[in-house]
């Protein structure tokens, strides 16, 4: 039936227009910061992997050598940016209520409320979620991706679209693999096998390894 | 511009369009599987909960009292099926590449690929998102929620449409309580602030906590 055909055809048409306009306003983000050479990471796990305590640790140590401003995204409550309001750095919280990731439209309505002119650093906490924040391009430089190894060797090639495009991977809560079944090695290898050129690192906010690893890369992507 | 609101009008037209396919496919489900009298839950957590886990136990214990089917969720690979293949249950794999939920479309098709006259329960492991699946209507019973204590208290408020909807959640890996800072009494307020009605059970896989209280659970809703 015709009818339904031009149906589909709108669909097709409203989905794209959607898409190219979450990269246009991304595009205008990415260029608000690198001229102000402030250099943009979009954090991504699952929820509960440790993004927010990682970004404890990481503003408690960094807080009085670089200026850093934060965004987290959550469904509902302010939590996350109340557990980091302690230290010295900007951060704003946005609740997307509904919606299960951040989009560029709202890194950019909130940009100036936290962006200052001496930033060097600015970090998206996404929603915790390993499948649709990948897809939507906030104007960061690089994505993050955090897996604990409480969640299986496994994820990576289950739920690949992190983990093909993330610069760097955080293996966390390594302090807790003494008390898990949990294959080091197989895990590599899955990662590895959807994305042989990113950094892998085995964190622990608790007992700190790999945390010199991580603040070192922090400062190899910096811009000033 | 008139333009512009012409066209916000028809996107919500095609979203309510959307919506109610779902839920009338969901609701022939439901008929179809009341009308065998099986009983039907759809299993909903991040990723890395113990969703398969969980499956492995529950058949290994139940499947010579309960014919059980079970569709499994992921955006890749099969290697859920294959983990719950090795016991008598019919299984079947989804793989919904860049989808991040079930909807009911999938079920339905699929649904006499596993249904037998003799089941009596069948489960639905969704993809691993403790946001997206939760407001897509399977045609389920009811939904579980798994919650492991890894992921930390805040879950159920972070992340409430889920929580809000469960009769059931499972807060999993119990046995790695000792090697957490987590706050039981809390986790369980979080919850019941969400939903005052659900029946919260503590399990670990590892060292059975729980479990016979799981099984009980599934008993109790059983149509036979």
């Amino acid at each position: 039936m015709s009818n339904s055909e031009q149906k589909v055809t709108r669909i097709v048409k409203l989905e794209k227009k959607v898409l190219s306009k979450n990269d246009e306003i991304a595009l205008r983000v990415r260029n608000y910061l690198n001229e102000r050479k402030i250099a943009a990471i979009n954090i991504i796990s699952s929820p509960g992997s440790g993004k927010t305590t990682l970004l404890e640790k990481t503003l408690s140590k960094l807080q009085d050598e670089l200026s850093i401003s934060i965004m987290v995204g959550d469904q509902k409550t302010d939590n996350d940016a109340r557990r980091l309001s302690k230290f010295k750095s900007e951060v704003y919280q946005i609740n997307t209520h509904n919606s299960c990731h951040l989009n560029a439209e709202q890194v950019e309505k909130n940009l100036e409320k936290i962006i200052r002119k001496q930033t060097d650093l600015f970090i998206i906490e996404n929603i915790g979620n390993l499948v649709c924040p990948s897809s939507f391009d906030l104007g960061e430089d690089l994505k993050v991706a955090l897996l604990s190894c409480t969640e299986g060797e496994d994820k990576p090639i289950k739920y690949p679209s992190l983990f093909f495009r993330a610069k760097c991977v955080l293996i966390t809560k390594s302090d807790l693999i003494p008390h898990l079944d949990w294959d080091e090695q197989k895990c590599r290898e899955y990662i590895k096998r959807i994305n042989n050129t990113c950094q892998i690192i085995k964190i622990s906010s608790k007992n700190n390894e790999g945390m010199d690893e991580w603040y070192s890369f922090l400062r190899s992507i910096l811009k000033k």
